[in-house]
């Protein structure tokens, strides 16, 4: 047996030297490992052996960072039009898709509420929901604002959910004693409707519903540019 | 003149014992010092002279604190149906309200996103919404879900525009530079769309456009407990 000398660490291989795609492999990498809600670029600098001044030459905040994220896992979706999908199934699919991609991803669909992901897969999706609204008859002047719009619901539904998933939010029992607390006087119709009307059938449902009102919306309104004044 | 004794700070005088309504009092004054970024129940506690561990008895959470506090908020806006306002008008002026109120406070926009407010004048909300949504012809059925959706809507508007105002979102150019990227040949409707198309109008058009498009969508689409089944 050969003499073993101490075996010093720095001599483990050299890091690769930072870049953006690094960055975001790392930040990936953790939240595989299911550090999702306490990514920071601290705690991402710490992983990548540097100080997070450094990460902030490449990416300019956490804001950005979950942004290329979000289109990393867009990657996973179906961002095409199948053979033999109306324009309105795969609406209702993209967009369900896109939810349950970020309910399940708390930091995300935070993220995602206030910004634009960035990136080859993101694009994939706008193209794809203006395709689809361009084949439901949407008119071009409407659909940009449109795809805003069934992205903001879906967002919103996710970070909702996602809330909700970790204990971050109330549950139903708390909008029915909210609820019992009406006055048949002041309050009528909300007594007639009762809790269920506000939360009647699955997510999914809901989902499949909201992508109706909206699509059909869009259908009768005029774009935004040519709307009434504001009252 | 009469000799002074040391002033003890226990001789002020006692503060009220605590309950729901001082600790949201409490929160309130601090909120209006500018302090909401920072409403946390420690910081609350430390106002009211005592632990958090006392306030958790009156008020669950954070989240449930906002809850309320948004109801306090609720109180300075008029829910009542004008004389002489369409139903139209009436949703339309409403939402702006509510939009426009938690837009200027980000705390209570990303409160409101997972909570049903609690109280009175929450509750004063719900009911001119379900009556404006009748009175514009929407089925009962359909209405509480209705009101869900357009007030998730707003929420997620104001918590986008809050998280502009404080620096924490993007801002257009970095749509600008994600769109620039598009590919002819890949991206072809995006190319044609350009960025103009995703964000045209003022914020207050565009929400005058997301009203209509939710009212004419729910006037043409079935309820969701009759809509069809999942894809």
């Amino acid at each position: 047996m050969s003499r073993h000398e101490p075996v010093s660490r720095r001599d483990r291989p050299a890091k690769p030297p930072l870049s953006r795609a690094v960055i975001v492999d790392a930040a990936m990498a953790l939240m595989e490992q299911g550090e999702a809600g306490r990514l920071t670029m601290r705690r991402l600098a710490s992983e990548l052996d540097t100080g997070p001044a450094s990460l902030y030459v490449y990416v300019r905040n956490i804001t950005e960072l979950n942004a290329l994220l979000i289109d990393r896992h867009l990657a996973g979706l179906e961002l095409r039009w199948d053979d033999g999908e109306s324009a309105r199934e795969c609406l209702h699919r993209t967009l369900d898709d896109y939810m349950r991609l970020l309910a399940s991803r708390p930091a995300l669909a935070q993220a995602a509420l206030v910004t634009w992901p960035e990136g080859p897969h993101y694009l994939d999706l706008l193209e794809l929901l203006l395709r689809a609204l361009r084949g439901l008859g949407v008119d071009t002047a409407t659909a940009g604002q449109a795809v805003d719009l069934l992205l903001q619901v879906a967002t919103a539904t996710a970070a909702e959910g996602a809330a909700r998933a970790s204990g971050d939010a109330q549950d139903l029992s708390d909008l029915e004693s909210t609820l019992a607390s009406a006055d048949p006087e002041r309050h009528p119709l909300l007594v007639e409707a009762g809790t269920a009307a506000f939360v009647a059938g699955s997510p999914a449902e809901r989902t499949a519903w909201v992508v109706d009102v909206l699509v059909n919306g869009f259908l009768h309104t005029e774009g935004p540019d040519r709307s009434r004044a504001e009252t």
